[in-house]
């Protein structure tokens, strides 16, 4: 099934759903004009047709694997790699003095997304180089810099990023890896790290750890932890890939899925490495990283449910079952009912990730170009709804997808299977989605609701201002935004912590919903009379009332979560 | 992780909530007393504690295979089949005069649901039997039955079903396989069938088929379909296998999960058959075979929803990850509240789709018993949703599952993924959720809606009794059937059947909410101070609100369906 870049799809939306005309009206990014943008997604959506997309089912059956301590990538991926490099694609929204383009997000998440949706299991890798140039940018020395910065802008070498350990996953601060001063700058490194995505590849002249440690002062918990720049080769005078560093893959992960990406187990003995940011301020530069890679994630969730939903879109248009309904002209599958709501809400719920995704980046760019700080609360507060419900969607979308094939999507030649099961680890990885909804219901509640209700006061200014064109679509959707509103106050009035988390999933997911009624509410006022309106009036009317139920849910509190002993909850 | 047979939820659902005291009442099955039962229960789940569960992971990891035709089951498996049928599990309702225990098929679900759970693949292959059996003994010659029903009770010989063609999925009429009677009473049979589970082995002495075919006076469509027994090895004159006959494996598939079960191509070139049943009456021992079969596939949604809560929960009773909640004591993550809330709605999930499942075997055992058509009635409406609600659940519960795990979620070792790859066929194979969804509201609303009617009354008076012990709880369990009925009489008022099947999914998962609704009601009635109430009142305040967004889907009609264009929804 040939993969087919939605490039008008974006057009669209930069154009009349996610404001990035403000963007584009700002000096710093005055060049990334409309006409820019168009001629940068068909560029790279060309490559992502062509080169990467036939990939795909490659690296499903053809693992990475190790052989004696080397790592073998799938069969394809070296050129993969060098396309992407080659079209400037790692280096987008990097500075232009290190050889980047100094792109808006925007662009990078949506080329990002697009590589996703042609071949996931490469396209991790580059989006590991961007979380590391983008963390190198705003904390490394000058002199890191200079010497890693282009290489990486360029992809001859490639960056990771190392922050799990076996005892410390979503609490990376119960850490034990070490770093010891050398007395010349630099520190020796020792631990074990896993899950690490791309911890080594045959097609870059070396790998760049980012790697999290402890200094022999550093505290307990996350204020005693700091960050290591530790390549696998330590660069000579010229800035050459030179002695191999002590540090190695030990083994690589049997995974579900996402084969083709090398999950690696390292270990560093003292291996040499590179403060970046303060001493003990590894956090700060983590979450740099984090933030990147979060909504990268997010795009990945999304592009996945686009390749799912054109998959399954195809297979609908040829697959002949059963009398069709009296009225509809293909004959095939397309247009039983049934077929139809599946891709209806495929096709709906890859338009309200893809906007939320969007509008965070835009935020963004504007925090970028502005410096304002509403600009920065607003992307903050998007960004763990963006990573959650775009993942959350590329899941949902891939069922769905394996669904509308019927038997022929249990089967693995179909494709279909693998969408599902390369998508699962989006929902896990760069913190998991529950750990994206405590996120928003802690951290990005603690201005007392005031970002998250001035965005839910636009949606109904907009909602106000569709009522007299669009009125049966504005109502509903002005509606929910008061409904999320009231929601919110009584979030952040629960001083007790433990009874936002215990909602803070449902909370999450319903305020997606509404953000996604609000952006489908923006595309049709822009097409009142074609699709995108029935789209929205799909959206509007049939998936927007869920978060009602997401609201009770998101409010019920935690005792409720603990009524039940452990012994009830294991009596069977 | 060893897999603990949930006998204690059995007794407590038999005894408090289903209504199983009214079979056991019957003169037909009054030796299966709840003394019995639990000796049933208990031996059955040792069995499959001890044999069954240890094989789960050797299924996985080495497929079954085709070696120059022969077929190679995975490790164990012989021995797990001849546990089964020495155990008598496979005829546990089958008639006692062919050698079967004659025992209500609340019971044979109930072991099903057991063995699902320990080790799905293999319990296929019973499962397969069972339906067979059961569509002889309504259909076949008593020649047939006395030759071939002893055998499959006992295991020595297996059975298969045979619909589809790779042309004729949902669409079983459109079968092309053809029978032509050889003028002996027998019919030659030839014809490819694909999807065939266990369509062979290597532990029984013969392999059964039975195949759909066309007579050469069949007209088109399902009218024309005529059902045969097909057997690997055509018996001699003692009733043993005999001669080879004209049929053979062609291939097996390559699925996401369910490794251990061979999924097989079926060749026929001019096999020997025997009818069964009438001439073009296929399609009613069809449904026969099909109506077993469906209600055995929810029960593998339950018994993979099970197995994967268990998983979970001893993960997340072992894994120390972050400061966990102040009052809280075991210290792992269990006592997050995020991990609680997804414990929660799996096991709330569980006990609502493991409880709409025993309803229903306890209609057709009533039915069976007393003949009754009101009980006939109630088994027809309850099928669907128990096979399309119990594998939603498996899928949906095995998913969250892999989400407690964190990152070892998405590893193979960890055993959770499997899960999540196995159970995600159930939603596909004996009719897809969507076709459980079409029959529910097109032939099973054929009586007006009087049978769901009948059973939302019921859920209403329940609740009303329930009122004064238990007002919260009860309240919004009597407005969900309020709605419900509502939305039932808007669609037995639609003539246009596509605007029934526009909103056929969300009905039924609205349906099952509410059923589910019902019986945590009852099941808190019965342990008004205890855990059964807490977990009815964390699904009746989370989960059960969900009912109201779906009916509002289920309601929308089939025009907004088709209001966008094919070229529209390829647009991107």
């Amino acid at each position: 099934m040939p993969y087919r870049a939605p490039v008008s799809e974006y057009e669209f939306l930069f154009r009349h759903v996610v404001g990035y005309d403000q963007v584009s009206a700002t000096n710093r990014f005055s060049e990334a004009d409309g006409e820019t943008v168009s001629a940068i997604l068909t560029e790279a959506g060309k490559m992502c047709e062509e080169v990467m997309a036939p990939m795909q089912r490659d690296g499903d059956l053809h693992p990475a694997r190790l052989e004696n301590g080397v790592l073998r990538t799938s069969p394809g991926f070296a050129d993969g790699w060098r396309a992407i490099a080659e079209g400037g694609w790692i280096g987008m929204s990097a500075p232009e003095d290190h050889g980047g383009m100094g792109l808006p997000m925007t662009l990078t998440i949506s080329v990002n997304e697009m590589m996703s949706a042609a071949c996931l299991s490469l396209q991790l890798a580059p989006l590991m180089s961007q979380g590391q140039i983008e963390a190198l940018e705003h904390h490394a020395s000058d002199a890191l810099k200079e010497l890693y910065l282009p290489k990486l802008i360029s992809g001859e070498w490639s960056g990771t990023m190392n922050l799990t350990e076996p005892q410390a996953g979503s609490d990376v601060g119960a850490l034990s890896s070490k770093a010891e001063p050398n007395g010349d700058g630099t520190y020796a490194i020792t631990g074990q790290k896993i899950y690490i995505s791309w911890g080594d590849n045959d097609f870059t002249e070396n790998v760049c750890h980012l790697v999290l440690a402890r200094l022999p002062d550093g505290v307990p918990g996350t204020k005693g932890i700091s960050l290591f720049l530790v390549p696998k080769y330590i660069p000579d005078d010229n800035g050459n890939p030179g002695k191999a560093n002590a540090l190695k893959v030990v083994s690589l992960e049997h995974k579900m899925g996402l084969h083709g990406s090398p999950t690696c187990v390292m270990q560093y003995d003292g291996a040499t490495g590179w403060l970046v940011g303060e001493e003990h301020g590894g956090m700060a530069a983590m979450f740099t990283m984090m933030n990147n890679a979060r909504l990268g994630v997010g795009g990945q969730g999304v592009g996945v449910a686009e390749g799912a939903y054109q998959h399954a879109l195809a297979y609908a248009l040829e697959r002949k079952q059963g009398r069709t309904p009296a009225g509809t002209q293909t004959g095939t599958i397309v247009d039983h009912a049934d077929v139809r709501r599946m891709l209806m809400e495929m096709k709906a719920d890859l338009f309200a990730s893809r906007a939320i995704l969007l509008a965070c980046a835009v935020a963004i760019d504007m925090q970028t170009a502005t410096g304002e700080a509403d600009w920065g609360a607003r992307a903050a507060l998007l960004t763990p709804i963006a990573k959650a419900f775009g993942t959350d969607t590329g899941i949902r979308v891939a069922e769905t997808g394996v669904q509308v094939h019927g038997g022929m999507g249990f089967i693995e030649e179909t494709g279909a299977a693998q969408y599902y099961r390369d998508v699962r680890v989006t929902a896990i990885y760069e913190g998991t989605n529950g750990i994206q909804a405590m996120d928003l219901v802690a951290r990005k509640m603690m201005d007392g609701g005031e970002a998250a209700c001035r965005l839910l006061e636009e949606i109904q200014k907009q909602a106000e201002r569709a009522r007299c064109t669009l009125p049966e679509l504005a109502e509903p959707v002005w509606q929910a935004a008061e409904t999320m509103r009231e929601a919110t106050e009584w979030l952040v009035s629960q001083s007790d912590m433990n009874n936002r988390f215990a909602g803070a999933v449902p909370y999450l997911r319903a305020f997606a919903r509404v953000l996604g009624g609000h952006f489908h509410l923006t595309a049709a006022v822009a097409d009142k009379d074609g699709p995108r309106a029935a789209l929205a009036r799909f959206y509007i009317e049939r998936l927007l009332p869920e978060h009602s139920a997401l609201l009770a849910h998101a409010q019920a509190g935690a005792e409720g979560l603990y009524a039940l002993g452990i012994d009830d909850l294991a009596r069977g």
